[in-house]
């Protein structure tokens, strides 16, 4: 019986492991309200026996598709496998592989990861940063980075998605054009990104007291975020040379939203090669618009205006601004997400579909909120 | 030609006047997202020329239904109602009124009101309340305050609908199952609200200006609010005697949610001639259950969770939680809406849907945001 | 040698046990600002060998009295007895009175517990809320209840004060007038409280990881929160009666702050009774002016303000509000404090001026912090 | 009458010119709490005739140095200077150099400005940035810019200082350092900031409305904000190069605080130069220790520690750390302050205690408030 058999009228049969995150929440709340979709399990081991109601209080009271509630399960990787034809893992690091291993190539089904463990071209990148060996090196080999604007036609047939992190998202998709055009310097960047707290996850910690985090502005982890080797492949995928960037991270008393501020020096050499004229906000504009055509999610900001977390609040839109500083020669791109949609769940939903050879934002077509 | 014949596949024609309030800009955001309905055209003065993306940072982009971005326009109410079926009104109080009366009657379209003009039976109450004399009291006298828990039979036959003001839709709704039963002292009813600020429009001013509204709690309008005599008119039809309620709101720095606690005393002779014995928090649970049994929109909490504004944020929820205090004999309601949802532009679309006959829960289904 | 003796010209010598918390911390801020006092010893076992300014970002750096770093010691409470004039415990409920019976007349010190232990006039009271016994019954008998405003002559005096709980302080110190002159029911008093997340204590928890406050208003402990008994006692010995209120807190998304809006119907018998005249908001409000005379940490608001967190935030103020709701003929107060000031901390210093004799204000005197 | 005689035992006198907005307020607080000082008078058009207890709700009730409350007058600069040593002039940008060529010369005052008219050494740059003709060329000239780390002994002797911007404040002490210690390139330098709302004033206006700044992070004026020139005189003043910089400010939801991370890359002929050994994160520390030696209200953070906006509020801290981070050969500093303390008005009370020979931290040397 191969998967389209399978599939029921109901709609592609989706499992969840580890949904008792804010990650994990969040794909249930989207994929309750998606029209293909149909939620089979829910495999939390914390939360076993109790019902998504329990654990995420926006979801009390809402049915699951056949009108039952959907209570989480402590499952097996393979009972769940038996009842899907995707699985999300948001898990800690270092499950998701051994969940991969456990499955794939036993049972047809497709994975998309939210976590780490599939998402570097080089297990020993993963191995430096991560400090694990990482145990399913061939599955790592197949598995696509599950950025759909630079990934598409590789997902599409991809089973396995290394789905990205929250930051490399929004700092990928603020350089990539930039990069691809060669008009910069490669080791001039600089990305600055400011996080909402639900980024840091559900379990609670001094750091992310509400005492603590409110009314402050911190930086974390600098230098060295586990973000910056994802950052650093896939710019240096898009620009044929080795790239390494400063990436800092701050938390800011916000729930959901990444902005993230990337700087680049103009490279002298390409820019007078260039027969395309001088750089200004406006060619600038016009190269992110040309590269971001036709893309449902990315919206390039006109002059005048420049990106929000809040303009894309509880979607799965990346927001972005280019601006040229003429005084110094360097561009500066500012992108924004909600962390936990297009920098976590939504993506994850963006990639099923493409997977499954859907709409592309069918289930993530509702506007933002504001305010 | 009949409103049946004029709809079209598209479905329900919509037309907005004043746009530009948040209030607008959520039905703007609801109708977006909602499959049986085309909005038609967008009514603004201050905003003529701009497109709502222009005015709603999130709506930036988004192509309304026929593939072209909305654009406000200055229209008079006649030439929205002949691009209408429904018409949302998210105007000054005392305008909604001037425009029922320059089209109803003259066109075939129905009109839903979401300021106060059309929420009062007796004209006098508005005229004292909002020192302003009601100039359509006739249309009044038709209108149908528009609560649907309470009043969905005379909703689905409305031509005018007044939606209620966000204060009064958590109150009334709280309150209901208790006056309706009879249990307590009519007297003794306190209702304390907290709002979010999107509460108090988008119009900045010093109240409201970030840094003296962040880190803030405080009340204000205490005594004499202009939502108190809609509770009361409402809570008084459910008792069939006079009530008179002390209301008394407060501003606290969430920009949505609306937080109820109301207070009152049980009634010694009802309580002893119940037959239904002892009264409990349990007993009351089941009565605010069986009152509000087959709502899609109301969820009575269990004992042990209480409401919270986050659980039902960004959706047309109201969730309730009751508490019986026996060393005092005071029943504690609890209820949390969104209020520009369930408190203003939700409302609004789930009385629509009532008055055209549709799902009630058609655009309205997602699942509320958390965190 | 007596206590006069032993303080140096250094000033009034402190000892803090259990530092750790919001409470402690706030006490080292304001005793490091408090020109009569020296922080001879900080008692921690969790944070022993940790200096201050480990323990609180702020406090970094900030030399103690002899030019040193204040350091956390684990001693027992002899020890600490024996370097100081005074004591301050912030410890959990139940450890206070165990440190007081291991050092009340065995040594010369006076004690102020920021904790329930010492709050009650009957030991009875503490066990059934606190669901413990109370193991110091003689030294809770001479205890002060530490409201100065109420009880400043009894506060010179003692030995031991049971520091108010924040809610309390602003319940009591927002009815006492009215209570006092006997104009209420005593059976309608309903108080609803919203508290900043600080008054929950520095330990991290789901229901105050910022994600889940942030964007929230929510009531929690209804009913039966422990600090309803200590607000009955209160009143009660002022009304003459015994006296059960309603109490309601509730969660909002600030740090600091707590506002009680306070509301009592009026005794007709003694409405009518007076020889005052018609109560109204004016003579209510000089009621309160006259009740509170001389008082330098309460500020009764003229009508046309109300009172709010933000303007005693950092502060010793309790600001207050009252309005006569002729309608239903019922008074509504407000009070607002600084949970952690006026509700912990500051008041504790507040008893520690008055049973030392020296200026009330000293060490509380500067302005709250606005904005 | 030479100034010291005119300074009675109540200490300097001092006006404020422009009391209604946040620095203006937060000077008034301040100086409430300087024993040194005593407010003579206090000058706002818009105010005039009201206490500053009705402008700043925090100071309701809080007498001035006589006992009565201080109330806002409408006063010609003159008039202020005739009763005052000292001047802080908190004014739109062009009205300072007006009062202060009417008063300069004619009467013997100190002027302190909290406003960019005297923060240039080069008219010519402050009319390119703020459009505007320098009216008052001559006194710009003997005007000192008021950052006390770099330039305390021109303080001492000013009569005229320019008090910096909170950008440049937090800006130029985190850079400083570094700069004068010639190992990094100046051409590199990024720097990226994020700051409290109220740094962007009293005046409401939509981009500071709470529902639209609550939950929301955004980019602002870049480039090409005006504090970028200041920033770029003093790093060029301790470079002895022209240093041009890329600056971009950012909102985040808080009340106060600046959060600036800035990024230099290390300039590979200097630190081959060095004799000093290898650049790490403990040369760096160490080297800003060093720089900052005996500074009062600069505290470098150790390793393991960073700085947060929280851990300075409501002081005149900046708070530094710093970071080498070898991969990119590049250094992060990070400086936390509250822009309405160091960043305005505590800088100014700061240099007023300089000008005026006394304890530099006089009246500034209470703990932040945390949390």
């Amino acid at each position: 019986m191969d998967m389209d058999q399978r599939r029921d009228k109901k709609g592609i049969r989706v499992g969840i492991i580890g949904a008792s995150g804010y990650t994990g929440g969040e794909l249930a709340r989207i994929l309750l309200g998606h029209p293909r979709v149909e939620i089979t399990c829910v495999s939390s081991r914390t939360y076993a026996g109790q019902s998504l109601g329990q654990v995420f209080p926006n979801l009390f009271g809402l049915s699951g598709p056949r009108g039952e509630e959907l209570v989480c399960e402590d499952l097996a990787p393979i009972e769940v496998a038996e009842r899907c034809d995707v699985i999300f893992t948001a898990v800690p690091h270092g499950v998701a592989m051994e969940i991969a291993r456990s499955i794939m190539g036993i049972i047809d089904v497709k994975l998309i990861d939210l976590g780490a463990d599939f998402r570097f071209r080089d297990a020993g990148v993963y191995e430096a940063w991560y400090k694990k060996k990482h145990e399913a090196p061939r599955l790592l080999a197949e598995a696509v980075y599950g950025l759909p604007e630079l990934h598409r036609a590789l997902i599409e047939k991809a089973r396995i998605v290394g789905n990205p992190g929250c930051y490399p998202t929004s700092a990928i998709l603020a350089l990539a054009p930039l990069i691809k055009s060669g008009m910069v310097d490669p080791s001039s960047i600089v990305i600055n990104s400011m996080s909402g707290v639900s980024g840091a996850g559900r379990t609670p910690s001094q750091g992310y007291h509400f005492p603590e985090c409110n009314e402050n502005a911190r930086p974390y982890g600098i230098p060295g975020h586990r973000h910056t080797p994802e950052i650093e492949q896939e710019l240096s995928l898009l620009s044929r040379t080795e790239i390494r960037v400063s990436f800092s991270p701050h938390l800011v008393p916000i729930t959901r939203g990444i902005l993230t501020t990337a700087y680049a020096t103009l490279d002298p050499a390409s820019a007078s090669d260039s027969g395309a004229g001088r750089v200004s906000t406006d060619s600038l504009i016009q190269l992110y618009k040309d590269f971001y055509r036709g893309e449902r999610f990315i919206r390039i900001l006109d002059d005048g205006r420049l990106p929000q977390t809040k303009a894309v609040w509880g979607s799965n839109f990346c927001d972005i601004g280019v601006r040229f500083d003429e005084r110094v020669g360097r561009v500066v791109v500012m992108a924004a997400i909600d962390n936990l949609v297009k920098g976590a769940a939504g993506q994850a939903v963006q990639n099923m579909n493409i997977m499954f050879g859907i709409e592309e934002d069918c289930g993530l077509d509702r506007p933002p909120v504001f305010p």
